[in-house]
């Protein structure tokens, strides 16, 4: 197939974009300049190259020199190593750092799990979670697992899923599991509210 | 005026109608018959006969034979008379009746008070909260007071206000004064919170 | 029933308004005071006595004194007395004068004919429509009339009713049949246009 | 700047894309293996390569062997060479082409101009639009130019200036100019039409 159909269907792939954007997209580079598309073509290229998984946390950091096998929230001495806030990608811990509230160290699964799921254990990193949470609970500085997955059933049913695997765990080493308060969120109209969010509202009430 | 602008006029007035919709209603009535237009002015000329003011709570409520002063909910011997939610109008109420999961009693503020409001307590149903907490925490029963407001500016300023005006009452009676929960509500993805919510989901965490 | 519930489901039957949003009417209505609501009340009773139907458009208007038969529009002799504009509804109307720019005389149907509809006749003032448009061809002042109708299938289908039913009309008096002309309406963007409408545009270039 | 923010400020400039969904497509590329990135960036240096603008029309067509000059649609002996559709940009053409209704030429401007623009003519292709129309004109087969572009402020600024530019042609070839036309669009309810189209739709009834 040719360069201008085949780019359609790649930006088919990104996420939230349809066939007609996709197609936006593809006439938008015709009109940039080839200068342009070899920078481009020269970053996507080398995306992988710029960019490492962190050893801790497995979330994308930019590689530096000289290398170093952490990111900069694992190696900072002033971080709180005694919580874990497990999130589903790299977008939800940018968030969390943004709101400049949370002092202690992230996981980063690199997804969720869909309901009905039949190999939940391709979804999430789940091996590499416990292996770490391990690792954290011998050394003995690590007191508290916080899930901070989303409020949707995709979020719930992954920590389902995570609270049975580290089930375990959190026996042996009596680590406390905890997870992200429910309740009323910014700008939430009581009239509008879910019978849901009202009771988590009211058990959670302060 | 004629009563088809006077109508447009009052229908303008109604919540979340503007002068078009207000017109199309007007139009709307025009194409009734007399017989409906009748019952519809009977009946709205008798509303107020219908129902009344708990006087326990301040919610409406209808009028049985033989009368009562409180309404059902108030009158319920199963209901936990230890606890008071507060809101700010009958359909706050409305809504968590039907979510199923309080079973105290209320209070209905009849609105709430915006922000820079230079004469707050003629917004809502200040001393009539007073007198009624008054009386119930010399009997004994009241342990907690529990305020479900809107988690926006409006809310939180009513909120704010409310929790000075009580304060010589919490003093004397050692009343507990709480507040619904805040945090993720059903439905929110991480990536897309705002600081506040996800503060509120860290520090509200189980 | 109580006055309450049945207000309720009385404005549930207004356009555009849902059991939610008819149940804060009610309560709206119970925070008004004695006096709104007898007003409110006087004037839904009184509308019909306020508004007559114009012997020859049908439009609504304003009773004035001295009585008249026909109304503001159809009275004034400054309008174009060649050309009567069919129309579904009092609002469409009002959205034409509103434009200023039609200078003819208009007929409102009462309504529209939705696809599949047993008995059209009772949708809309055809025979009405007939009966006055006879009266002006006879008088010879009558040359066009003009359907403006809603662009989807519920107006397409009425105006293909009126054309079936005005045909031997058309045929004796040879008078024309126009529609208000499709194309491009203003904002449109032509890549996100559908296909009927960019045939139209083409066919009605100028 | 390393490849990942890089990336992201490359993405933004995608039409329609802000920072936020840009970051998200540089994450999207970092869960990618290096055989997608691989094929993805050849495909963006390549896609110039892999597609020509026709020389007669101005749109983007993939190149074939034996190569061409004109694209599939100038070259289509069975379509009608006596009209032009003047059209801003390849996706309204593509449009237009879905609707199966146009049977003429196209010439695409690659643009239009913003109101108050200094430099109109590096907005469009307004000089290789004059140049092929002379040609066309010249040979005596062409008829008629349609003008296709947006029903809005940027759109009628580009016809407008367009007008004035090919007056000069306009006098000495007789050509016909022509607009797409304008009225209500599929789905238009008229209650809610603007007077702008009510004038058009009512200018051009048929």
């Amino acid at each position: 197939m040719d360069a201008f159909n085949k780019l359609t269907e790649y930006f088919s792939e990104f996420p939230g974009i349809g066939p007609r954007q996709a197609k936006r997209f593809a006439y938008f580079l015709l009109t940039r300049n080839q200068n342009y598309l070899d920078e481009l073509s020269r970053n996507i290229a080398a995306i992988k190259d710029a960019v490492t998984l962190c050893t801790s946390c497995y979330r994308f950091f930019l590689k530096d020199s000289p290398k170093t096998a952490v990111c900069s929230i694992c190696a900072n001495k002033n971080r709180d190593t005694s919580t874990r806030m497990v999130v589903s990608r790299d977008v939800d811990l940018d968030t969390i750092e943004k709101a400049g509230v949370y002092n202690g160290l992230y996981f980063v699964l690199g997804g969720s799990i869909p309901i009905l799921e039949k190999n939940p254990e391709r979804r999430i990193r789940a091996a590499e979670l416990v292996s770490m949470l391990e690792n954290n609970l011998k050394q003995g500085v690590l007191k508290e697992i916080i899930f901070a997955l989303n409020a949707n059933p995709e979020g719930e049913n992954t920590q389902y899923y995570l609270e049975k695997f580290l089930e375990p765990l959190k026996e042996q080493y009596n680590v406390k599991l905890s997870t992200l308060g429910r309740g009323l969120s910014t700008g939430t109209e009581l009239e509008y509210s879910d019978g849901e969010t009202i009771k988590n509202a009211l058990k959670n009430r302060q």
